[in-house]
């Protein structure tokens, strides 16, 4: 009855590189585009907000390779290589003989992957010189992951939280204040982009959309300081790389190869970190490797991916980002207050969209109550709580599970971004029966993309 | 630069015994005493309470190795081994030449150690054909734990956690939910233990020693219901022992021996998790391994080890339990509402007094605010959160780091027995200067110690 669960890397085999997926792609991605002139965008156009090395990285279409930095792997050795987990309680529970695997980034000391692009990005902005980084977070996970990395590298750190997700979630405010950071509920009333909102609506709740534009303005207006992003931009996406690299060697020593890659989506950086490496031998149809599917998982309530529109569309709020070529509900959209609060963005990354027009991939919309049936049925099995937005990712694996015949052997791999530890008022509403479903109809959705620009 | 950070062990490499100390102790603990008779009990005596396996493991003083069985083997490897960590960045922020390890427990899905015992003791119930188990929780680790692996075999868990911090950690209560346990805030009018106090003091915030009353009282009258602990006994220190098994073949992988073994205390359980199977190397004076220090490290408001007396007292308020040979407090005493719910207990477990008397090991106490204070520049340094338990352990690192001479080259081995993700508030309440410390004195320990029998 022995069977091995887990498998690790050694330290010396933890990616030296991350890939840069827009090296092979068969349609590269659109530029982003100067809202003004419309011009497309250079690297050293985005200088100003971001580290230079992510903007060089962000618009690279060339190198498939990306070193990691020595001192960013050195840090990554505190918690890499993560380990890939075969989910015998998951698939006794389901009654299947599909062989289900998850890549268990909630043993990242900050609880989920987010630290994987933070540590890099932190880095970057000290290297240049940079003494200041700010940034939005949703749930929490990103501004948390980034006060740590900004706190390991002696820079200061502020941090634009949504407001429920500020009022919810006080848990992760206190872990960003015991590394050392300022925290501040989003809209405030310390930037332009804030005012402007809560004059027009003084209860308003926030939105990713709406920190990002205070992040974005802070960072414009404050000398020696930098914006940093968790999500969206493709040089995130390249930072995650690292779990999909990691994942395609433990999925080696297993023996195996998946069939299915699965992750949930809000701006696509966690998605795109464990499928890239995979979709690389489907792009280049390489060892007969190229039947692989990719699901993004997303919610019901924000669905860019499955009813969105592909169009340039602002990151923020406020329109203060270039224009992004993006599947997008619109950056007026202002996403209901479901617990995933990750996934609560308008727009999609520029890569994943780029690849879902191209048919690489696929999206699957999940209601909320689907969503934490799935975490607890995983919890039980497995006996981690997941994120409630990991929760979107497994339940996603539960539905290609239950569409498989009899006896059928499919290898799926999901990737579990975080744990939910510090998420367990979202799981009281659940269990006594509290959580409702959030629907958007194509009206509203059409409502808001005509309002944009 | 590249510096091996974290050390695993390969799933085969997982301890297949556990370590049972009393078989090699110099002076074997004296035996638990029937209240009414004041005869010593036998194992048998114990059935009608705890598992049966858990019975003859308490009170076994002759097999040194007790087989871990296959069933709870194969769940120890969801999360083990864990990683022994060289804390670089503890020691570069304490400026020391010291090499700092400790051991990572905070990595099992429950976020500590507790999982080592609850699942053996699940297992050993679910075995002998027992269908519900019961059992108190201070800061929730262990009922959290419990829940878990009752849920694996398939049981009923009924949980009494202390009400203070019922209160103060609702995301703990979630926790154990979330795995279908059923929660009670103790005392409680349930029982005629929680009745009593509660008619004494309508106010009471509760104990460990209250909870426990209840537990056990529920499993006397309950059909097919065992009382499972979650330390302070002979067999989930025992249990326990696999961290210490793990850590030896970690530290050899190191290449090192430590000179100081730290680890916090409350009953007894993790510390003599880690420490046992070094201990046994100095019990035997072999390989030059006899100079190893033992430290317990427990809270200033709850000082057993420092300041209670060796005498035979009940373990829990209610004096259901045995009479047990321990340091203790008296179990009439009410522990002050430090953070650290887990190290809020009277006694210490039977191994441990002996080994103290014996003068195997040491003991200190930590104030509160200068626990927080070592967990929160552990946190910075490492990332990791520590649990307020924990951070006694870290605390006691600290004290002895500091007592060193330049360029001593000490190895300090501690365990981390969980992290404090969901236990923010009390770091909260330390970032906002609104701790405090508490003591105790000679006066009320002897007062104390006075009423009990």
């Amino acid at each position: 009855m022995s069977q091995k669960k887990r498998y690790f890397l050694e330290e010396d085999e933890i990616p030296r590189n991350w890939y840069n997926i827009q090296a092979d792609m068969p349609v590269k991605p659109m530029p982003p585009l100067n809202p003004q002139t419309r011009e497309p965008m250079k690297a050293e156009d985005l200088y100003p907000i971001f580290a230079r090395e992510c903007c060089d990285q962000e618009l690279n279409m060339t190198d498939r390779w990306i070193p990691i930095p020595d001192e960013v792997r050195e840090m990554y050795k505190y918690y890499r290589s993560t380990p890939l987990v075969r989910a015998y309680g998951l698939e006794k529970a389901l009654g299947t003989s599909a062989h289900i695997y998850f890549k268990n980034e909630s043993v990242s000391p900050m609880g989920s992957h987010k630290l994987n692009s933070a540590i890099p990005q932190a880095y970057y902005c000290k290297k240049e010189g940079v003494k200041n980084v700010t940034t939005e977070t949703g749930a929490g996970q990103w501004g948390a992951s980034l006060s740590y990395a900004a706190s390991l590298f002696g820079l200061e750190a502020a941090v634009y939280q949504v407001k429920i997700s500020y009022e919810q979630k006080p848990y992760r405010r206190s872990i960003m204040q015991t590394f050392g950071a300022q925290v501040t509920p989003s809209p405030s009333m310390s930037t332009r982009a804030g005012k402007n909102i809560l004059t027009a609506n003084p209860n308003s709740q926030g939105s990713l959309g709406t920190a990002i534009s205070e992040a974005v303005e802070l960072a414009r207006t404050t000398p020696d300081c930098k914006y940093a992003l968790g999500s969206v931009l493709s040089h995130v996406t390249l930072h995650q790389t690292v779990i999909g690299l990691e994942a395609e060697k433990q999925m080696e020593m297993a023996g195996e190869y998946p069939d299915i890659v699965i992750a949930c989506f809000g701006g696509g950086s966690n998605f795109g970190g464990i499928s890239f490496p995979f979709m690389r031998h489907k792009i280049a149809a390489e060892n007969g490797k190229s039947h692989t599917r990719f699901v993004a998982a997303e919610p019901a309530s924000c669905p860019k991916l499955t009813k969105g529109k592909f169009c340039y569309d602002f990151g923020d709020e406020a329109g203060y980002t270039p224009l992004l070529p993006m599947f997008s509900l619109g950056h007026k959209f202002q996403p209901a207050n479901i617990h995933a609060g990750g996934l609560r963005y308008h727009g999609a990354g520029v890569i994943v969209s780029q690849l879902l027009k191209d048919g690489l991939m696929e999206a699957v919309d999940i209601d909320q109550i689907e969503s934490f049936e799935a975490g607890c049925l995983f919890a039980r099995a497995e006996g981690i709580i997941p994120a409630p937005e990991s929760c979107h990712a497994i339940a996603a694996t539960i539905r290609e599970v239950r569409k498989l015949k009899e006896g059928e052997e499919k290898v799926i791999l999901f990737n579990l971004s975080g744990h939910g530890l510090v998420d367990m008022a979202s799981y009281d509403k659940y269990l006594s029966g509290d959580l409702i479903n959030y629907t958007v109809t194509d009206e509203e959705i059409e409502a808001n993309l005509a309002k944009q620009q």
